[in-house]
């Protein structure tokens, strides 16, 4: 009953034995070898984006801090949602790369920034003069994370409030592939033709090793990208192995079937839980992850059972009253098996009684 | 016949069967997983110090990075050889990760340090005022940028000079398994025994994917080595993947064999190379790198017959005067062959006549 | 009818003929000088803190930045109120210097940070891994942005809220001696005693030319500051003439002095605006600005009656529907007369009818 | 007799004059006042720039850390004297300005660059790939720390060479005024004529308080320098004071007659050590400083007599061996009188026998 994290699960074997392919002989490094470039084209390719700039990083947090480095100067604010990992989750890394540029925070429902909230937060900072950091970029998640998703008349809404006052916009796409597999969008209409200038295009979550991608659409955006990435210490020189990652992903659709299997899986979950009194679900369950809050009491028996998931927020006590709820989230990966899902639900509703 | 550089070799199958091995199941991430701390006892072993702190990062720039911001404050200086790696090929990391600090080159024949060069830059700089930047740390490459090997007495000398004066002590040990295998020393006589305070342990070089170990000696530098790395974006979150790494390199010790190999097969290049005329040798080769001139010519019909290796300086051209020498860089990593050595000397005797 | 900002009255007579003074002859550079010392000293005296280390600067926004970094590593977070000048007001100079710190807004009636809402605050942020940033500094603002004023007890109150967590204090004094006027605390009290570990101590907004002091009452905090100061350029050359400004400032008793006057200026203008229907108080008028709101159309006539004062926000129009209010912040200075107060007031009744 | 450096020397009674006149009544803060307006036109004129945009700073250190940030992204390079003061005596202030970019050190006699090893040092530095830093800006001390002349065509073969190889060009003329005299060019053909982007222009050293100002003449630069200026806390709010120092320094010529006054006086002491015998003149004397040589003996007897000037290195000491000569440096200031210079060398003339 693995329910922890995406991150905590393995890769897809096929991704591993591209690894092994890919340990073939020498290569150039650095990034000079044929599989980088058969794994850039790839993405072009996906992204319909024949000029987009790539870089390949080996965690997603370089890759929204490089991201944002390349639309925020230091005296530049950044807009995220509220609960967005690049405002809270990421130890200021944006604010590292960016030379100290302001994340500020931007409400909104179930982890979609409000539109309105967002043009407010904007106009309040435009002053006009250098008293005020100046608003430079938009960070849009999808999937969100709060487990929902942008379609792209979300993505494009936001992109437009933010595009009309002068600013960039980004989408931490850690998990764009369950976004993309729950809405049935094209990369490049979820992307770049709803407005979006840089993205960072996760693998790790979804059954990678450890490889991201940044891919900026905007051309104006990229000159200083392989500087900040090589300054930063992430450019690998066995680059070949970041790139084989990257195919092993993208082939054959390997990436949305993934995202596929663990959106069904919380989809199964939720479905599970909505049947259950005393649950509540916090969130729309549209993505890979389901957040729900139930009794304490049902929380120790689920990890007496081996369960393993984390209370959410998790400063959160299993000590205390039993019938007090305690918020939680499940993260269903590529490969959680049903019988997990069937488990958890058979556990947490014989705690409940 | 590839010595284009360490980086362009293969992982050993070790490792790649070591990765494998570690894609079972979940496990916690962010080096809270049962490989981690396996690798950290196994390095605090190696080191024979049971109290260094321990980081993994997937990039020398990144552990160099990483360690120069443990020892030097914003207004400090490191001081390095001026070939150093750490001072003109990470794109200015060091500067990045300690906001600012001054890298300062010293001079050394080939490639060590010269320890009289070093106390004088440093007592040069120590002016008692805030007007100058603060001698903070130095930084000693083992084995060096130009092949050279510090033994545990040069280790020591230089570090005292810097101790002495308040700086800490850094080692750059991207090739240290080179240098320990060419020594004989053992690694805590190499490092924290003769003042190495935080040591860049490398391991891509030498057969790894791409994993390297930030091991810190002196306690009262380690406190925000966890901050750093998380705000850099080099915490990955499948962390096992680069234990594994860390484990296969040090399990039975494969990480000296790999080194004795690839420093004996330079040795061999070395000796064919000492008995041409028209070749001179321009380091001595103590560990895994070779460096030498000889006609341009000579270059061209390397080239033509599929050596690879790298012109240094690489801005050097195969345009020009046929007679002109050109210096190189040729590298032997873990899996060079003895047939490719007797094969680039043999083109090489033929071009020179 | 001069309450633009207590930034465009200008210095004290007694502060020029200081400036006048101090420029006999030669006297050694980069506070070297015996100004300087007697600056110090005096500082030393008045704030009861023998040990106090002090930096004289030319502006708040630098006072304010330094005493951050000194506080706040760059993975860290400081706390101060959501209208706090240190949040919004200084185009991220905190960020700058502090090399990326997050400065997180608190909110609290009247400019005043609500104890609990620091509490919640700094406890969300401390999950005790690296992922997130470090909780490290309160800024507290005496007086505060929106007029009013802590006392001892307010300060001490909100210090042990930071120091049982672990964090330093920092007070923004911008208008430390209209805060002290008012309360009639002395300067130990409402600093040091308080729990106040590094004091922006202000001048240029009561008198002085350009004068500032960075006092830090934690002499573990205070090591950093001289190479601090000087790399960010704020190390004056012929630094006798910020300490000229100071000893003026402190010279018999000048700075509360000024600070009084003032204080009764906003007062005077207080108590009038409290009489007239039509104009709401929105905050407690404790020190020298006051913040009120009324038509538009009394606005508009106040401005052609040659009355200069910021609408606050100031993004606020002077378009628009007649009887709409529109907010206000009206500021006396050292030097506002009475007879200002009083035309403002005639004006304004008349315009409100 | 007082030589120790211009730092040390008043402000010129004109100038604390305007500064008494400036304090007349409010004015806008933040540079929106009218003196500020007159200030910045009438730089426009005596550098005949129209469109220069300008920053008044109270020191040199922010002038030329300013200046960097400007022409030097944070993977840039810049290029100066070896002796330069933006390389060795500003605590790093560049580093931190430019968010960490690198300052090289180029050699040339007398404190000007060669420009040879100029060209030298940027091509061997231009490796076309992201593991260097980037060549961006060369910067030219005008006089020099030496205290050598550039005239316009020095400037402009040097600027020449930075430019052929795309970096931009700052000019530190912190002693500007005294190139000036020195050479009789015009401040146009001195700096923007002669490919000069960005300039420091000094005040503080040659009668003025505080106060210099960054001078962009490449509109395409000047973008950032209202954020970067507020951000490192720069900005001062009665900004008028700043102005005022600017207008009464260029009012009348009074700048180039302190220079000029300036230059005589170091000329004079030049011409009399000139005719001692055991004095070395170190570099030529062509603007306000002089280097010499002589017997510690004489130093110690100079001391005594109560000159004041500084050993150059300053960490020379007055203990050891008579004989020995130590270097010094001699400035000479607007205010410095023939009765000092002739005590100088007659209390010298003495001491050598």
């Amino acid at each position: 009953m693995n329910f922890a994290s995406d991150n905590t699960s393995p890769a897809h074997p096929r991704v591993m034995e591209a690894l092994a392919r890919a340990n073939e002989g020498y290569a150039p490094s650095y990034g000079e070898d044929t599989l980088t470039r058969a794994a850039e084209a790839r993405i072009r390719d996906v992204f319909e984006a024949p000029e987009a700039t790539i870089a390949f990083v080996a965690t997603g947090t370089a890759a929204n801090a490089l991201s944002a480095a390349l639309l925020c100067p230091p005296w530049g604010a950044l807009y995220a949602h509220e609960g967005a990992h690049i405002f809270y989750d990421e130890c200021g890394a944006p604010e590292f790369y960016t030379g100290g540029a302001k994340v500020v925070p931007v409400p909104g429902a179930h982890g979609r920034i409000d539109a309105d909230a967002l043009a407010a937060a904007i106009t309040a900072q435009m002053t006009g003069d250098a008293h005020s950091v100046v608003p430079s970029a938009l960070s849009i998640t999808n999937a969100t994370e709060a487990g929902t998703v942008h379609r792209p008349e979300d993505v494009a809404r936001l992109a437009a409030v933010a595009r009309a006052r002068g600013l960039g916009v980004h989408m931490d796409g850690a998990r764009l592939a369950n976004a993309l597999a729950a809405s049935g969008a094209a990369p490049a209409e979820m992307t770049w033709k709803a407005g979006v200038d840089v993205l960072s295009f996760g693998g790790t979550k979804n059954g990678l090793m450890a490889a991201e991608a940044v891919v900026v659409f905007d051309g104006a955006r990229a000159e200083s990208l392989p500087f900040r990435r090589m300054r930063a210490g992430h450019l690998w020189s066995k680059h070949r192995f970041l790139a084989a990652q990257m195919l092993a992903y993208l082939d054959g659709g390997l990436w949305l079937e993934l995202a596929r299997a663990a959106n069904a899986m919380a989809a199964r979950l939720a479905q599970g839980l909505a049947r259950l009194s005393g649950v509540e679900l916090l969130h729309p369950v549209e993505a890979n992850e389901v957040f729900a809050a139930f009794p304490r009491a049902a929380h120790r028996k689920l990890r007496e059972a081996g369960a393993a998931y984390a209370l959410w927020p998790e400063t959160q006590s299993l000590e205390g009253v039993a019938e007090a709820p305690l918020s939680a989230r499940m993260v269903a990966s590529w490969c959680t098996q049903e019988e997990e899902v069937d488990r958890f639900l058979e556990v947490l509703a014989n705690a409940l009684g």
